[in-house]
């Protein structure tokens, strides 16, 4: 097994773009929501990383081959959750290995993890898990012995959101500290289609600023919040300023 | 604008397949969790409809404009989530009618409601409200007169989740009663690892059951829910029994 020794980000893709990839029949059944996306999405802003897409889909090998295939070859980085168990709806180890031609391999010092950890109770099924695309680095720390599985620029992660969530200390480690995306936001009482004018003039002023707006339903006190990002802190807040001095005397507005 | 009378699923399509397109930057930065692609599931699940895939994207046009455009020729019905309001950031009108090489015209019924809605405290900015793709259909209900927009497969939704889920209603009623999938699922003390030869066995002998297998982190009474789905409740039944007596005498299972 060959360990390349740095992290293989694409190197022809946007360098802080990412995608994820969510795999699982449960979620678009509905039995089960989706915790993985936003913890990745909040770890990636902190790292400096757009995340700019997110596909669900089901646990159909063609399926997620395909996925991984094309997504790895758009963004410099992808992130996959779920399908990494022994069971028969646990194909994504081997969708990844097909999705860049080559082959599943046991992996040595996770067979021999697998052994230590289940003693006497070990099956054949617990084995599976040792399987890994051939290639493929095992990212560890010494607070995290069970290693993540990255195959070139592929973060192979699992479903379960509280191994997820722990994952995401590796995933910090690595990708190393980019630059951090800032965002702060306001509450405005006024809804969308009073604050519009308000806030074209904003955006229109602020180009290297992402503006949102977003209604809430049914709140008495604030109707609409309106955010401001970037990775620039400084224009953030000048653009969040300039909007907030611009709205009518007599508006409440706060912080959110 | 024309008005077809019917609903105009993709018919070149499976006609039982779904694809959704959550849209907002909100959801990819982790600043709010999505809710709908649960609420909408689990209508298409009532309604006989298989939901394979859905997307995340940014508030981009060009992205939404290519994902309506790809996605509602490959699945017979697309459902979008988001972008509807009246500020900058909301394009999603603008992206389905590009994506049908459509105009954006004025709808006269919306344009009179939200006059009558908003009164003297109406703005240019409500007014954009009434913007629809030409020759979309709008559908409503005496409960819901704010009407949804469908344009050729594609239902436009809105994000706000009160919103989305009030919506539901319109969609069952012009999708029409499918033939429901049935989802049962038992509860087992055993493991993944464990529990994979059995789970295999029933897979093998039921290949018109989709079955399921999600471990549990941390908790004491039960390891893994085992899922049974499909169009068939006695098919989906008799797979969950199968499976159930298959296993080792002793080892608890319960009905989830």
């Amino acid at each position: 097994m060959s360990e390349p020794a740095i992290p293989s980000a694409n190197q022809e893709a946007d360098p802080a773009t990412a995608a994820a990839l969510i795999i699982g029949n449960e979620i678009l059944t509905g039995k089960i929501a989706d915790q993985n996306l936003g913890v990745l999405a909040r770890q990636l802003r902190k790292l400096g990383v757009k995340l700019v897409r997110a596909h669900t889909i089901l646990d159909d090998i063609d399926t997620i081959t395909s996925e991984v295939r094309s997504l790895s070859r758009a963004h410099a980085w992808v992130f996959t959750s779920g399908g990494v168990g022994p069971t028969h709806d646990d194909v994504t180890i081997e969708a990844v290995a097909r999705a860049f031609d080559r082959e599943v391999i046991v992996a040595p010092e996770l067979d021999a993890m697998l052994r230590v950890a289940y003693g006497d109770r070990l099956t054949e099924g617990h084995l599976l898990m040792a399987r890994i695309p051939e290639g493929a680095r095992l990212v560890r720390s010494d607070a995290i012995p069970w290693p993540c599985v990255l195959v070139e620029n592929v973060w192979v992660l699992p479903g379960v959101p509280e191994i997820f969530s722990l994952k995401m200390a590796l995933v910090e480690r690595e990708l190393g500290q980019g630059r951090s995306f800032v965002s702060v936001a306001v509450l405005s009482a006024l809804d969308e289609g009073h604050l519009k004018p308000f806030l074209d003039r904003v955006v229109a002023a602020h180009p290297g600023v992402e503006i949102g707006s977003y209604p809430r339903w049914g709140d008495t006190e604030w109707r609409t919040k309106i955010t401001f990002d970037g990775r620039d802190r400084a224009l953030v807040e000048s653009a969040r300023d300039a909007f907030v001095s611009t709205l009518p005397a007599g508006q409440p507005v706060r912080e959110a």
